[in-house]
């Protein structure tokens, strides 16, 4: 694959100068995201990005595989404009969403918080990594008994810890307090993904009929005021649409 | 599995009080790693609390899995008792990592460098977990055809992505500047880990041959005086023998 490895920012700016500029360009930085026409590891960042009012659109990535332009030869990559004008990429998906996150006040009302949503973004994310190496994108002749330890192990230990830990918040809707944080939005997108998939049915069901109080997480940020407009957009649509065709033909 | 939920603070402590807590709690907190005896997902913070000079100690995980006490069932988990003496648990690979890796100054001297930082430590962390999830428990019918392509597909792009951003800082055994970081340990700890695996020779010597930009960063970790002790020690040796021991078996 022919790979041009970009910089995470100009040759001539020191870290320092960048943080500087970081630091400042909150009311009218801008952002694009680089990333497939899916809503897959894109979704999450999408939805915050919106959630924030921030000035963003999709960069989609094109040409693929015949030429790719990243840090790491993967996406999405997250393009930020500073205030100031200058262009930074960041890569990795936990990078991009904890940066958002933070400029977005999803994370808390202090450090403590912020942690602890953490926890549960990344236990959430794992959840679904797991899905997708082990089952997803795993040979074809042993998906259906992957499958099969994923329902019955690693679900319900993520429904019966989860839930434990929202009823300790009170079943209202959200992971900590009484608003919404990134937790609320990685449960939520990963109940979105998972409707799109082959056998999503049986995970979204299990979820639904085992804890009324992960599902009401989901209906939260479904209701999510900020977050409507995007998730109106032909945009939007179209991300879940391509992301529906492509589950339907997995494995490898 | 009988499984106890635990919280991450005790119950009449808001997440204001713990806060305050853990800010001031740096030159005295303690600090006890809750994880098997092997190296696995434990390598890493072992080696912050050791580099960083903290107190510390690793906590067994006894009796699994007839008996299991964790906030998400699963381990590492970080117990934190504060200056003050406050108990605190933190779960999950990354949030772990990360705060320690905050604590111990391991992130880089401003925001942009910590967040490049943190690229780095993702990148590495997913290469590793791709290995984990795709090869060495995947089932065994798999592994082999799993293993070639992640020697010919991932680790190829890890290797050349990350020795390109090695030589933009100089070649000198570090990702930023000349000092020691979370993607520098990360990236050893990983060597680390492959050395173990079956066929980890193999993955071992790509990396060895294709880019002496990151065996330099391997070396760099070796040397590091602060880390010798603990990697001298009793405990450290026996985890690797153990993580050896049950990496000649693998699959499912």
């Amino acid at each position: 694959m022919p790979l041009t490895i970009t910089r995470f920012a100009p040759e001539n700016l020191s870290s320092a100068e960048v943080t500087k500029s970081l630091s400042t360009d909150r009311p009218s930085a801008s952002y694009k995201l680089e990333y497939f026409d899916v809503s897959g590891m894109g979704a999450l960042p999408r939805d915050i990005l919106s959630f924030g009012g921030a000035q963003w659109e999709d960069l989609p990535v094109t040409n693929w595989p015949a030429e790719v332009k990243a840090p790491f030869g993967l996406f999405p990559v997250l393009h930020i404009k500073t205030a100031d004008g200058k262009e930074l990429r960041l890569s990795e998906t936990i990078v991009i969403t904890h940066y958002l996150a933070k400029q977005f006040g999803l994370l808390g009302d202090n450090e403590w918080e912020g942690l602890q949503i953490m926890t549960f973004y990344s236990s959430s994310l794992y959840l679904r990594d797991r899905l997708t190496m082990r089952v997803t994108w795993n040979y074809k002749e042993v998906q259906e008994k992957a499958m099969e330890t994923f329902l019955k192990k690693d679900l319900p230990l993520w429904i019966e810890t989860h839930t434990k830990h929202l009823k300790d918040n009170g079943s209202n809707g959200h992971y900590f307090g009484n608003k919404l944080s990134l937790a609320d939005l990685e449960t939520a997108n990963d109940i979105d993904h998972f409707q799109c998939l082959y056998r999503g049915d049986e995970i979204v069901n299990q979820i639904k009929q085992g804890s009324p109080e992960i599902w009401r997480v989901k209906e939260t940020v479904d209701n999510e005021p900020r977050l409507q407009s995007w998730r109106q957009s032909e945009g939007y649509k179209k991300h879940v649409a391509t992301s529906q065709a492509m589950y339907a033909r997995t494995g490898i």
